[in-house]
């Protein structure tokens, strides 16, 4: 139960030992032993990640999303833009490039709105997640691997789209949510 | 741009060759080439997984969570009811058996309210997301290698809680935005 204070030692694992058995250019993963709050031992499988942005992007009456396919699901998705953090770069930075090279968009500010663990039981995927004000729409800049469509929906649909399941993943679910709040939709 | 249709063939990569680099209990990972729609080719690491559920729990006039350490975040998360699907289990036996296990409780039914992939740049994560309706709670029953303590919140709290950052995972936000929402919070 809530107990009111911040100690949480007697929820701690530890790891004991550690194997790195994929070292990939995106991610690297763990297969680890940790030591339970009870003495105990257990197997644990984590996937190391350097975060992501995603980004709330709305210019008038529209919201702006990315059409894509997505082999680990092999799907083609409807997500907000959004995109990995690379070495050295900043959140706001990956943002503000982002914007551009999906949709074109050119923000006046980058407000960060939110921050969460996509898959916090195995990953320590972090996604920032920011809104784009005053946003103007310029022309898209896709890297050179990346094959994806804009798709703009008007706000006053985004309510009933949501409950249609149109929006397949967390962060895009998130930033239509806020979306709805934020406009009393 | 969206077309209206719903042919996004020129969108799609086709898997050319695959190694299974990790082959975990709870994750398996391929380390994959694929090929372009442009017919160049691109490396994509892929974590498999058997998908989650998770769970919007309220009693009254609280929500409940769970508060647990993370190894693959280094963190004490603060997340809603929520448990890995086991091989044979439909996500509705498994919802039931979270429920019960993790804060003891009894739901006189379970309605599924969403679903979404957690990262789909790099898993087929899948997360249902249930709430349990008439709720009423018996006593924990936790797995052996499960250590959390059970934390209720005021639903008035809740915006509050939300715009502080209480809630640092994706499905949590995901619940709370939706309790939120519904409660005209």
């Amino acid at each position: 139960m809530n107990t009111g204070n911040d100690d949480y030692s007697h929820l701690k694992e530890e790891i004991i030992s550690s194997e790195r058995v994929f070292d990939g250019k995106v991610i690297k993963v763990d297969h680890s032993t940790v030591q339970l709050p009870d003495g105990g031992s257990a197997s644990r499988e984590i996937v190391y990640h350097r975060g992501a942005v995603s980004l709330v992007a709305v210019a008038g009456d529209e919201m702006y999303f990315v059409r894509q396919y997505r082999v680990a699901t092999d799907d083609f998705l409807l997500e907000i833009p959004a995109g990995k953090i690379e070495v050295g770069e900043a959140p706001d930075e990956t943002a503000e490039k982002e914007l551009k090279e999906e949709i074109g968009g050119v923000a006046e500010s980058l407000r960060k709105i939110h921050g969460f663990y996509v898959s916090p039981g195995f990953s320590n995927e972090y996604v920032h997640l920011y809104e784009a004000d005053n946003m103007t729409i310029d022309k898209q800049a896709l890297d050179d691997d990346e094959f994806l469509d804009i798709v703009k929906i008007r706000l006053s649909e985004l309510p009933a789209q949501l409950d249609n399941g149109a929006f397949q993943d967390a962060k895009t679910v998130i930033g239509v949510q806020y979306v709805i709040a934020k406009y009393n939709l």
